[in-house]
């Protein structure tokens, strides 16, 4: 466990509470007021200075501190934590009036102007110096203010840009992998369509339009982008850990973000901190939800922070839907039930004005007779009785293989036999029985160590590199099963087809070649049926499937295929490969799953409950908490537990069977 | 009434009847025949010249007026006048070529090239020159022509532009506004995001995605767009009138236009003038058309100028379609029963070639064995006979709240609960049952004397200004009654949400506070039940309402909210309030709005006839004339008018009741 | 015939089965076995160094043909022939990097980067230079060599460019076309809008946006791109004829390219060369493939090359649908049916990287093993059982009229009645009923000598040129039948309307005018009742028409033209003009075309057959081959042929009646 973490535990006394703090957009008559409620809201950490970079320095290397200085002192005054913000995710007018070429060009070859946020290019000489400065200042003034309890480095990094500055960097960075063009060459597969680079000078950032560019160089791009944001992470990290070592420093991570490898990122920060809002316009969102958790606390296996919820609605989508009673309570143990320690929410009182002026706040508009804060100020003061839980860990024999290099290669490289894959929702697709069955689940990338558990499941793994190929053959080998899904195994970290036949990588391991990928027409669906008999519906896409080795699981009845293998089952040293050749019905993917899970001695959290209640575990050495969450709106739920506790925040002993009306929680601390 | 335009009626002996010429795109031996065709038709006013700028000064300062010299002749020896135009609205090749910053940069950042029309920035200057050159040297020449009786200044005034002029125009004008910096950083709320402006160079005209910029940047940019083209109109308007002060001058609107006020233009020229294309594929475009005729009336409280309308097809859309045997006739009727005081088309004779060569023409590319033709030229022929009509006035008891700035502020600005508001769609739904029920209707804005009505309706008007606020507070102290939609009242002027609770400024109107809007998921519909018991079904939007003062007129009954209110009534003063907090369906949003109406003694001006009957009244000081308009394709019609009197088209007289055949009118001169 | 294509067919000995031959993309060490595993497929013919250009000319003017040297040679040593390709549609990056203008500016202003192909301004002097110096090179090196069989200039010419260099080219164009400004202005009927041009410098591409700029701009520039290309491809012929002129040089053209006129192309070459990609995934896909291999036949009056097609899926488009077993060769076998004497795919064999690694290829990443593989070299093995019908010809009796220029007009040029024209779509609806109906069809254009056909079809000329309706008249008098459909005629080749009335050009032929054209509204349909009584549907369009000589066909019986004429006959000097003044459904298009067809006197290639099965008919001077397709998936078809002969394929004989199992084809060498 992160020891800066641990002392911020330590000095939180269990889950922090709060949300942004922008005092520098009200009047100093409205501070007295917002700490009043703070406190009676539960509020023991805000984080300030996300956007206050104009705020802060008027004038280039000309600080205006005088205003934070005084928050900063009110709130220790009031035992208020503060979570401090470097401002550089929204350079200041006077940046991009001197040098125009920080602001970034975007896909479309416009230059995103000044007036919104995210408005540099990463690579930019003056940025960076500019960014270096502020943030300089702000450790030099304030690394060892009282309040001072982490560093929240910029927010959301996320811009790409393609800028000439962004072409010297993208060269720079491709001069340090591939060493010489030679190499770039081959790797790039230039001699198609006579790409050839004989110049260094010549290699860009890909090509207006950039829709259809050599797939290599594109993905070497996206690699590009999120290792330059990163260097600006570390860069700043870097400053305010040279004024002082022991708070955490970290920046916050968006759901499913593809512009940044988050694996590489959480193993240079002090903890994953996540920013997420789930669409209250959607029955299902929770479930999204609880796998961008567990990958959150798979990055690091720790405990993570959530820096950013809504406390209802938010303002940029075309219909922002509020979260009805109840929702945003379930939702913010929801996260703490897959290891959160933090219940955080942007932001604490609802701008008058500005972009956001309706993304819903703790204290909102209409202020303490609204009903969004009741339920702020209720779960505030309720947090504290799971305090205990803070700092818990989780564990699961079950992962899931999330990895940025293999979401990039199958939806950004183009020219596949379809072009229409959507990884993430592949990913969800998988996660939900698991889900539904109550499974703890943690994911894995191509570096993990796949050794501490009994099952991996692999969704559509189009892209694998070579280590990643060699640790699954390692792990089935030695006992392990995997399950993984169509179009997997097909190329190396170059976007290279692996040959000698389909599917690549991973022919031996499956005990079959694929001669053929058929995506299936629109509306276009196939029979299937098991080795029992159990028919199920299939579409979408068939990997014509030739069985060397393995045995079928299930073979297509009707269409082009029928006759032929659609799930497969390979045994290989002491292990067990299944793969899935198309696209099944949720029922039948959820079958094949749970089945394997089931045969490799994979055990639910929970031995019996409703699919819409969610369990989790989290342990400490003393002690095990159940969680378990309704999340109906309706319909009451029924859990078998098979243990007895008490419940810590109704405080009532657990005898094995749970009873929860719609939407509530039960933090159950195990008695063992 | 205004004087100019009372000489013009005098000029033209009742209605003008006629259309853009353009014979500058026809040989000479063409133009006998025009003026053959149009004595037959009953043409008495042409507009011409204005697309004629290339053909007028083909080289800068370089002067060809012989042909306009000799169309202006023939024209006056034929007994028609002319609206000569000035033809700003296209400037020559030569200009952009001169100065290639003329042309306009667009939206998306890309300058719009020569080759159609609009291809000038306003704000530039080389353009404002060359405009004011050929303005002055039409003015000079033709003031005092005989045949001139209007003068049409420029056309369509549209044209967005986003370049360095218009940022150098912008800040000139902000500083007009606002006088220094700080008070724009203030309204423009800019410590949001880090946007402070700390010199009057760095701010622009918004930049590029203008999708999510500052929401009062985006609302002042709409008004310094509007205000900079009203700039480009007084000029030349100046001008002419420096020549001659005793004919009217004005410029052409655009049905529901966007980037002009036109509550501000109209007060700048002798008479509102129209464009109006209803869509002849869509059954209740005469709606939105009376709308806007009601509209234009109201902009000035006087008769209006119908400048185009097509007679029949036009040709930009997807599908254009024809306007069907007696719609023409129907449409043209209807604006003068709204007030208009000319028939015009664009355009006289149908073009050979160019952009718009299918666009419709009152002689058509088939001459005159087309039923177009037949139709244009017996309406220019019927039209004198109710020439008594012209100049005369209307009145209404109710009138609509229609502004600029609400519309605006509703959808433009971005980051509300829901982003897909359609203001002009708003309006139509809630002037369409006043339509339905034979209502005359005028419209208001935020610097209207409400006095004169005894109900004003407000649609949705999310943005007010603070002197609206207390010019409806004191209509209804004063007894008014106000019926108002949901989501108004919110922001200021500044697009700054209104404090310490919603709706702002409405509350102590409403009589309650919102703690909340709640957006309505895609196809959710809850169940709404009025006091009496009627039922209604009410979707995409509920206000979160608490009762203050308020009595509840009709309560949710499924749904999230259920039991809460959704439609309330306050009385204030010896006036009342009522607030719908929901989209209601059309029946019951009609009863509401109409059971009001009645309540506040507003009586419709027939007492029974069919909902697709449309009847208005136009009264001089010596009569009375009922407009009756059957818009149905095949239901005759029975209307009770409770009064006698004679159709001045059909020449008989009227007792009473009246019976229209289908797509007939009748225009009956009341015997008091 | 053309004498360098029956050298070429000489050299073959029958049909050429192979295609595109990348070596340089691979180690010298795959070379030996695609020699081995080609002679196993029966590869008589590869296409080499398409986009080689980097891999022969790594910087300007420095040559590396050694491994194309050993490429030849190779190839040559086992009797493969080689199609050689200038590699002049990917410039290598030095080019752009010299001369960055090389690089196109696209429709929308941005400039389309290196990195993919197309990548260069046809009209830029640099580019220019470059493709002469290495075609130059090229044909000095190999022009003698013994593989040698053809020449392939560069590659699907298609790119449009709106840089300088293409204004000042255009210009040029212009100015050959029209001679003076004046000219210009009168068929750009530029006193619309004010758009008169003074200055030949003032003239440009069409400007960004470029969706309404003036049509008859639009139509020229539409001329101009397929003319600039088209020298381009002139200046290289011409440089590899200068070396040896007896071998064919030709390109290949695409399906439905709309970028270029390949009437005036195809005059330029040996032969007509198609690449074509039907999508497996639509189940009609090979009629409109049908119609483009007659359409290359036509072009020339020749046989032709088919010189691309797919091994099975793509890989550009949303979903890439295999073709299904048996479906490649029944494709090929079709364009054989249709006039081509060559089989050739793109690519031999699949490339590991770029953007087209998942196009499949006559030998697919999994090898030999691979389904594609068998098929392919099973077909190569089969082919030369038809041998001897390499260089037959092919006659019809009926023409479809098919005109770059009629479809610019209707698809290019906007502010049409409606502006959903889908020209290729109008054609496909023309075809399908004769392909259904078993007839031999000729594509004929504005220049084409009709006197050959007993009837021409003619689907909606909106453009047509004087000379074209001047010998559609002649054919008309001279005994032929056209059968032509609404909104033809209409527009001279400036995009001007013919006047005195609709439709223009046709008004005579048609004996009848037209007011208006009346678009349907979306989801109308109208009734029609043909003379005997027979009902149909119909929608989309509708001409008011007026007959004067000509005779009724079909009415409408609902809808705003009940009444009125749908479908009429006139009787011109000894021939006929049916005109079709609506969209029919497809069965009443049919039978009005059949109809008309019968009686002209025109005969099917078969007297009785199924639908779904394909006939055509090539023959020699001393045979009559007759081909039969049927492209059923699962239903067996009998087919009267009234012939006796024998199938070339199975080798057996064949009496009157054929029996053809799904899929299956059969080549007749009729008896006589």
């Amino acid at each position: 466990m992160n020891s800066r973490m641990n002392a911020f535990r330590s000095r939180l006394g269990g889950f922090a509470f709060g949300g942004d703090y922008n005092p520098e957009q009200w009047d100093r008559s409205v501070w007295d007021e917002d700490m009043t409620l703070m406190r009676q809201a539960g509020v023991n950490l805000v984080t300030v200075g996300v956007f206050a970079w104009a705020s802060l320095e008027p004038a280039p290397g000309e600080f205006t501190f005088d205003w934070l200085d005084d928050v900063m002192d009110l709130l220790h005054r009031n035992d208020i934590s503060v979570d401090l913000a470097t401002p550089t995710m929204a350079p200041p007018a006077w940046l991009s009036q001197q040098f125009p070429d920080v602001l970034p060009v975007m896909e479309d070859g416009e230059t995103f102007g000044f007036g919104s946020r995210l408005h540099f290019d990463p690579s930019s000489p003056a940025y960076r110096q500019a960014a270096t400065r502020i943030t300089t200042a702000l450790a030099k003034r304030y690394s060892h203010h009282p309040a001072l309890a982490m560093w929240h480095i910029s927010n959301e990094f996320g811009p790409t840009a393609y800028n000439a500055h962004s072409s010297v960097a993208f060269r720079d960075w491709l001069r340090r992998r591939y060493g010489t063009l030679e190499r770039l060459n081959d790797a790039w597969y230039t001699r198609f369509w006579s790409q050839v680079y004989t110049d260094w000078e010549q290699v860009n950032v890909p090509e207006v339009p950039r829709s259809w560019s050599n797939p290599a160089r594109r993905l070497d791009f996206k690699r590009f982008v999120s290792d330059t944001l990163l260097e600006c992470f570390i860069a700043e990290r870097d400053i305010v850990r040279s004024y002082r070592d022991d708070i955490p420093v970290l920046t916050n991570f968006m759901r499913f973000y593809k512009n940044a490898d988050y694996w590489r990122w959480a193993a240079e920060q002090d903890a994953a901190a996540l920013d997420i809002y789930p669409d209250p316009g959607r029955d299902d969102s929770h479930i999204p939800a609880a796998l961008n958790f567990d990958l959150m606390r798979s990055l690091r296996g720790e405990p993570w922070v959530l820096m950013e919820q809504a406390a209802s609605g938010v303002s940029q989508w075309k219909v922002n839907n509020v979260k009805r009673p109840g929702r945003m309570r379930l939702g913010s143990y929801q996260a703490v039930a897959h290891g959160a320690d933090t219940v955080m929410y942007f932001q604490w009182r609802a701008s008058r004005g500005g972009q956001e002026r309706f993304h819903s706040a703790m204290l909102p508009h209409s202020g303490t007779g609204a009903r969004t804060w009741r339920e702020v100020s209720a779960l505030g003061n309720e947090l504290p009785r799971i305090a205990e839980v803070a700092g818990a860990d989780s564990t699961a024999d079950v992962a899931v293989l999330f990895d940025w290099n293999a979401w990039w290669g199958l939806t950004e490289t183009h020219g596949l036999p379809r072009n229409d894959f959507d990884y993430t929702q592949l990913q969800t697709d998988h996660y939900r029985p698991l889900w539904q069955a109550h499974h703890a689940v943690d994911f894995v990338s191509f570096g993990s160590d796949f050794g501490r558990y009994r099952a991996i499941v692999v969704p559509n793994a189009y892209l694998v590199d070579d280590r990643c190929a060699r640790e699954l053959e390692a792990f089935v080998r030695g006992g392990g099963t995997v399950i993984c899904s169509f179009f997997s195994g097909v190329v190396d970290e170059c976007n290279q087809v692996r040959q000698p036949a389909y599917p690549g990588a991973f022919r031996d391991l499956i005990g079959a070649y694929i001669d053929e990928y058929w995506p299936a027409r629109d509306n276009e669906t196939v029979n299937v049926s098991f080795a029992d008999g159990t028919p199920a519906i299939a579409d979408w896409w068939q990997d014509s499937i030739h069985p060397e080795s393995a045995t079928v699981l299930a073979r297509y009845t009707s269409g082009p295929l029928a006759g032929r293998p659609a799930v497969i089952d390979n045994t290989l040293g002491d292990g067990r490969f299944v793969y899935i050749g198309t696209r099944l019905e949720p029922a039948a993917l959820a079958a094949v799953l749970l089945g394997a899970l089931a045969d490799a001695g994979v055990r639910p959290v929970v031995p019996d409950a409703p699919a819409f209640v969610e369990a989790t575990v989290r342990q400490t050495a003393e002690h095990r908490y159940l969680f378990l969450l309704n999340h109906s709106d309706d319909a009451p739920a029924t859990v078998t537990t098979g243990e007895r506790g008490v419940d810590l925040i109704g405080g009532e002993p657990v005898w094995d069977v749970v009873r929860l009306a719609p939407l509530q929680v039960a933090v159950i601390r195990v008695t063992e």
